[in-house]
């Protein structure tokens, strides 16, 4: 038996306490694993954040695996508030959509001005839209979606939103969301109406009549969302129209801590898809890892690449399944030390923000 | 001094309990009476309603004077739940709008199916909807406003107005709804947004860019809505809008129940604007009245003016002032019986809706 030391047996710690936090609430929530999804699909339709397990639990998700293997109709959506510019935690959940979309889905992007705004995140509505129409959507348009099966559209320029979520929220009462939300994100009536039924009104659009009428949908979330998808769950059946699917995502991990998610209103704990390379380069250099700091200690116990916000952005975003494999093992190893792990992912993701820059002056 | 009988000392009561009631109610709230404003105002301003204190106190009233004396624009808003059919309450205050037009107001008239919806008066916003258009509106449209000055729309059908209310939603607490119309009446989440802030929505929209920007604005409003009204205030003050004015119309009452108001949710209490003839006089026939029930005791005490359902009826909508002051006279003095003022008062109402129902189906 290794005797590792301390910063060594303290990191294991974290990781441990991470992956207990992912088992604990999703069999809190009542959610399935998609192991058992990916023990008998067929590869071809095992996509990559499916395979690296970034998304790693669902809920009713056999409708739509049915759809994708029949080739039948399905919806996924995905809100964006867009309270802070776009960084690489987005990118890993719009990778998803992308995905799903080469699976047959077609998708909706809700850009979700108004949240921004009833959060005090924006001045006012249109400085909100500005925001949402100048710096989010060519972001989103450079993803690689395809046109005629994508639909981006800002909350307060789309009056069927409000129009739908006035229909709903006689079926939500206020104890309802006081339930889901707390009491401290729903101090202003606004918050009050877009947690309790914009965001329902989003996720049910799609099977509106304008929009085809019901259908089966898909909506990827954090897991801190899902008493929220029980309650679209809940409305969907008063309605009489079929609850959406959940498919739970992990969190792209901090820069500096792994157990806190990449945020965008705290630079340094996230890569903007804005950034420079310089940006980027310092960023990684002083990023937490999963490696300890003596290099005697590093040859000696190996690192551990499941905490370690370096290794977790090839992880999310690195195309090639046998490089990432053979980087984590390479690290794990102890063969691969913290230094050069750090400059691989430097480069990677220098070149692809670099790529998605491109695309969106070309867009 | 006069020995009154039991039954004309109780009524006698009921009318010094209501007038205590207006007083209080006026009172506590801050609201100044339209006396002063009567003594210093030029006759051929005071409009009917305001001559035979139907409109009877107000907040902040002087910028609205002067906009009539000055010949300057202002905007009168009423907002209409369309949940039952027009009853003869309804054409009480929109009276008071039209000779409001008459003096220089803008009308805007936003019916509130939204309201109906979420208090569960209609099965569906479509409903309701359809029930303002095709039931409301031709009504209205018989009550001779001037178009070009008057705006009357469908709230579901008006986009701005929810944009508008996302707007004013961050300023307007849970609390401070709260604190104005209680947890009953704020069940679902529809009912908080509709009353928190679509609502204000309505009172402000004049002051919108759009509509011309800040400018006085009126709102008659029952003094139960007097909380509501200084919500507005505050809220238009925040959003360097002009407080809008507030105009204390009395209850038409209940044909039963003159400590009542008529409501169109009782049947009994009200005189619909299509109820049919054989109706109208029947209803009239069985209302409550100021007068006792010997005629003996009639023509000895007289009858009370103040508490009669019927001569209510004159007072808020018979053209003439003379004719009406001639009847409170003869009543009152006991000259004119009870049955004989029913008489009267049916056949002017017959007519007067009969003229209603006419206008309605030429419009």
């Amino acid at each position: 038996m290794k005797i590792y030391s301390e910063e060594y047996q303290k990191k294991l710690q974290t990781a441990k306490k991470i992956d207990r936090y992912y088992k604990k609430e999703a069999q809190k929530n009542g959610l399935s694993s998609l192991d058992r999804v990916k023990a008998y699909l067929p590869d071809k339709y095992i996509f990559r954040s499916m395979r690296r397990g970034f998304v790693f639990a669902h809920l009713d998700i056999e409708p739509i695996i049915e759809c994708i293997v029949r080739n039948k109709p399905f919806t996924v959506v995905s809100g964006l508030n867009p309270s802070s510019p776009l960084h690489l935690g987005h990118k890993a959940l719009f990778d998803v959509l992308v995905d799903l979309q080469k699976l047959g889905a077609d998708v909706q992007i809700p850009l979700t001005n108004d949240e921004s705004y009833v959060d005090g995140k924006a001045e006012t509505i249109e400085v909100s839209k500005k925001i949402a129409l100048e710096q989010i959507l060519p972001d989103i348009r450079a993803f690689g979606f395809v046109p005629e099966k994508t639909n981006i559209y800002v909350i307060t320029e789309t009056p069927i939103i409000y129009r739908f979520a006035m229909s709903i929220s006689r079926l939500v009462t206020y104890d309802m969301v006081m339930a889901v939300f707390g009491k401290e994100s729903l101090v202003n009536v606004g918050q009050i109406f877009y947690r309790g039924v914009v965001q329902l009104a989003q996720i049910l659009l799609p099977q509106l009549p304008e929009y085809g009428g019901s259908k089966p949908t898909l909506i990827p979330v954090g897991i801190d969302k899902h008493p929220y998808i029980l309650l679209a769950r809940d409305v969907a059946k008063k309605l009489g129209m079929i609850p959406p699917s959940e498919l739970v995502v992990k969190f792209q991990p901090s820069l500096l801590d792994p157990e806190q998610k990449m945020s965008g209103s705290k630079p340094n704990t996230a890569i903007y898809l804005s950034d420079a390379e310089e940006v980027i380069r310092k960023k990684i250099s002083r990023a937490y890892t999963g490696g300890v700091s003596s290099l005697e200690d590093h040859r000696l116990y190996g690192a551990i690449p499941e905490i370690c916000s370096v290794f977790a952005l090839l992880l999310n975003h690195h195309p090639d399944d046998a490089f990432v494999e053979k980087v984590r093992a390479e690290y794990e190893s102890g063969r691969l030390t913290t230094s050069e792990l750090k400059k691989i992912t430097a480069d990677f993701i220098v070149s692809l923000i670099g790529d998605q820059q491109k695309k969106r002056s070309n867009a």
